[in-house]
C-alpha cells in the first residue's frame, strides 16, 4: 500500500473546522483505495502569529516542502488586519506559495446541478457553467520589486508596487493553461490589459507564441474589464481562462460567485515539481467561525484535488467527489447553499463523512 | 442667454453615430433652456491615427482644453489592436484624460425600472440597484513610472509597470468620493488590496484620514476580490464606491453589466478646474458600427451629465433625463435592451430626439 505525508495548515477562522472534516474524509477515502495518509498539522497565518510571532514559521515551510502535499484551510481575520505587512497572515500565505514555487493556481468554477438555484444569476444563464481559471500565483504585482513606501519629488509620501513578468514566467503558466484547456473544452481565453500595460503586452505576445505548441487548443484574448463583464453577461462562453496574479484574484472570485457556490469551490496550486498546495477558495469567515456553520465541501473537494493532482490517487479522489454528490442529492445543505426543501444540516460534517463509501 | 463651446470627439466604431444623436439632443435641450451650445468636432483615437498618424493630435487637446466641456463617443477597434503603444487609440484616451487633469471618473450603475429584465441577475437581486463608482483616473498603474520592457538578470525579456499613488492623489479623489456619497446614500466603500500591496495600504490610510472631514458619511473598506464577488452576490449593499484606476476599470464595468444596461450608462470625468470629459462607458463596438443598431442612450445620458456637472445647466439636463425615461416608457428599445413587448426601433435615434420636449 502506498503511503504519503500530508501537511495540514488549518489556519484561522473557519479553517480549523473545515480542515478537520476534510482530514477525516481523506483518511477514509484513502484507506479504501490502499492509500495510507500520515498527517502533520503545522501553524500558519494568524494562528502562527499568535503562537510564535510570524505568519509562516520556518518549520512550517520546511515540513510543507518535505511532505507530499499540503492542505490549507483559510487564513486572516479582522484581528490582524492592521498589522504591518510582514506581520500579516496574508504574508504567510504569499510566502508559502513562493516558498513552494506553486506558480499555477487552478480554480474551477462549476455550477453543480443541485445548486443551480443558489446563484444570483438567472438559471438559464448559469446552468452548465464549467470554467477553470488558471491564475499565475508567484509573480506579478504580488511579488514585484521595487515595492514599498517613499517620498516623491514634491516631498509627499507615496506607496508603490511593481507589476512585472518575464518570458519564462509567462511561458510556464501558459503551458499549464494550454494543457488544462486541452483536457477540457479545448478553448483558452487569456485575459490581460494589453491596450494599456507593457506587462500585459508581453503577456499577450508570449501566450500567443506558446499557442503554436498547442494547435488543438483555440486561443482568444480578452481585456480584463471586458472579462469582468462577460462573466456576468454570458459565463458559458468560457472554458479555460489564463491570467496574471492580480486579475486572477478578482476574476476567479467573481466566477465562483457567479456559480453561487463559493462554499463549494476548491483550488489547487502546483509548480514544476515538489508538493502542491490545496485550499478552498473561500476565506476564513471569522464571523461564523466555531459555530459549526461553515460549509466544509470546498475543503473536502480540495482534498479530492489533492488526491488526484497531488498524489495521482484518482480512485480515492473519485470516491470523495461521489460522496459530495450523494450528500447533496440526499438534500443536506449548509446555510450558504440552503434552499427550501433541503435539510439545513449544521452537523453536516458528520454526514459528509458518512457518505464516503 | 448663456453660450458654451463643446468639443465633440466622435472617435471610432459606433462613436460617430451615437455622438451625432447626442449632439442633436444637446442642442434641442439647451435651446429650450436658453443655453446656446457651439460644437467643434475634433479627431481622436483610431480616426485620428488614420487621418494624421497620432491618436491625440495637439490641436484636439488644445481645442478640448479651450472649450467648456467635451463629449466623447468611443475609441479603439481590431484594426489598431496590434499597434505599438504610442500608436494605439487607447493611448489617445489616456493622454486626453491626463492632459485635462480629469482625475475623478464618476460611473453610475443604475437599474432603470423599465430595464430590470435586461439583467442576467435575478430581478429581486438587481431591482433598485443604484451604485456610483468613483474611479481614480489619472494615476496608478495606468500612468506610473518606470514602465516598459527590459531584460532581467537572467537575460530574459521582461515587461513592467508601476502602481503608484501619492498622498495628494489619494486625498483629492477621496474628497470627491465623500462629496458624492454625501449627496447620495451617505455610504462610501473604498476598495483596495491593502492585505498585499503597499500602494493600497497608503490608499486605505489616507481614505481613512480624509473620512474625518466627512463625519456624516459612513466609510467601509473592502478587498477588491471580495468586491468583485459582492457586486454579484448583493449589489444593493453598495451606495458609492471609490477605488483606484485599475480596480475601477474592472469594477465599474462589472457593476454596469450587473444592471444589464451597459448601453445605457454614462460617465463623467472631472478635475479640480477646467472642462470635464463626458463619455458612455461602453466601447466602440466595431462589429455593429454603421448599422444604426447602437444604443445612443448612454451618450445621450452623458450629454445630460455634461449639462449638469460640466455647465451647471441642471434644467436642460433634466429635460434629457425625462426624454430618455419617456422614450423607454413608450416602449422604444435598441437590440441590446430589447425584450418581448417592446418596440425594436432601429431608427431610435430619431425618436429620442422627438421626446425632448
Ligand atoms: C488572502 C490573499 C492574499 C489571497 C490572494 O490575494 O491571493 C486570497 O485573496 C486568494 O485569492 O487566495
Ligand atoms: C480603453 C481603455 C484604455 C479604457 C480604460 O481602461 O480606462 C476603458 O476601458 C475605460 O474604462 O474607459
Amino acid at each position: 500500500s502506498r503511503s504519503y505525508n500530508i501537511t495540514l495548515l488549518p489556519g484561522d477562522g473557519i479553517g480549523p473546522e473545515v480542515v478537520s472534516v476534510a482530514k477525516d474524509v481523506l483518511s477514509v477515502a484513502g484507506a479504501k483505495e490502499g492509500v495510507e495518509l500520515r498527517f502533520r498539522e503545522m501553524l500558519m497565518g494568524g494562528a502562527a502569529l499568535d503562537a510564535v510571532g510570524v505568519p509562516l514559521p520556518d518549520e512550517t515551510l520546511a515540513a510543507a516542502r518535505a511532505s507530499d502535499a499540503i492542505l490549507l484551510g483559510a487564513i486572516g481575520g479582522y484581528k490582524w488586519d492592521s498589522n504591518e505587512k510582514h506581520l500579516k497572515p496574508e504574508t504567510g500565505l504569499l510566502n508559502i506559495r513562493a516558498g513552494l514555487g506553486v506558480f499555477a493556481n487552478l480554480r474551477p468554477a462549476t455550477v453543480l446541478p443541485q445548486l443551480v438555484d443558489a446563484s444570483t444569476l438567472k438559471k438559464e444563464v448559469v446552468e452548465g457553467v464549467d470554467i477553470m481559471v488558471v491564475r499565475e500565483l508567484t509573480g506579478g504585482i504580488y511579488f514585484g520589486q521595487p515595492r514599498g513606501f517613499g517620498t516623491n519629488d514634491k516631498g509627499e509620501e507615496i506607496g508603490f508596487n511593481t507589476e512585472i513578468y518575464s518570458v519564462s514566467e509567462i511561458d510556464r503558466i501558459a503551458r499549464v493553461a494550454f494543457e488544462v484547456a486541452r483536457k477540457r473544452g479545448g478553448k483558452l481565453c487569456s485575459v490581460d490589459k494589453a491596450n494599456v500595460l507593457e506587462a500585459s503586452m508581453l503577456w499577450r505576445k508570449r501566450v500567443t507564441a506558446i499557442a503554436s505548441e498547442f494547435p488543438d487548443v483555440e486561443l482568444s484574448h480578452m481585456y480584463v474589464d471586458n472579462a469582468s463583464m462577460q462573466l456576468v453577461w454570458n459565463p458559458k462562453q468560457f472554458d479555460t481562462i489564463v491570467t496574471n496574479n492580480s486579475y486572477g484574484d478578482m476574476l476567479s472570485d467573481e466566477a465562483s460567485m457567479i456559480t453561487g457556490s463559493i462554499g463549494m469551490l476548491p483550488s489547487a496550486s502546483v509548480g514544476e515539481s515538489g508538493p502542491g498546495l490545496f485550499e478552498p477558495i473561500h476565506g476564513s469567515a471569522p464571523d461564523i467561525a466555531g459555530q459549526d456553520k461553515a460549509n466544509p465541501l470546498a475543503t473536502i473537494l480540495s482534498a479530492a484535488m489533492l488526491l488526484k493532482y497531488g498524489l495521482g490517487a484518482e480512485n480515492a479522489a473519485k470516491r470523495i467527489e461521489t460522496a459530495v454528490t450523494e450528500t447533496l442529492d440526499s438534500g443536506f445543505r449548509t446555510g450558504d447553499i440552503y434552499s427550501p426543501g433541503t435539510l439545513l444540516c449544521i452537523c453536516c460534517q458528520a454526514n459528509n463523512k458518512t457518505f464516503v463509501h
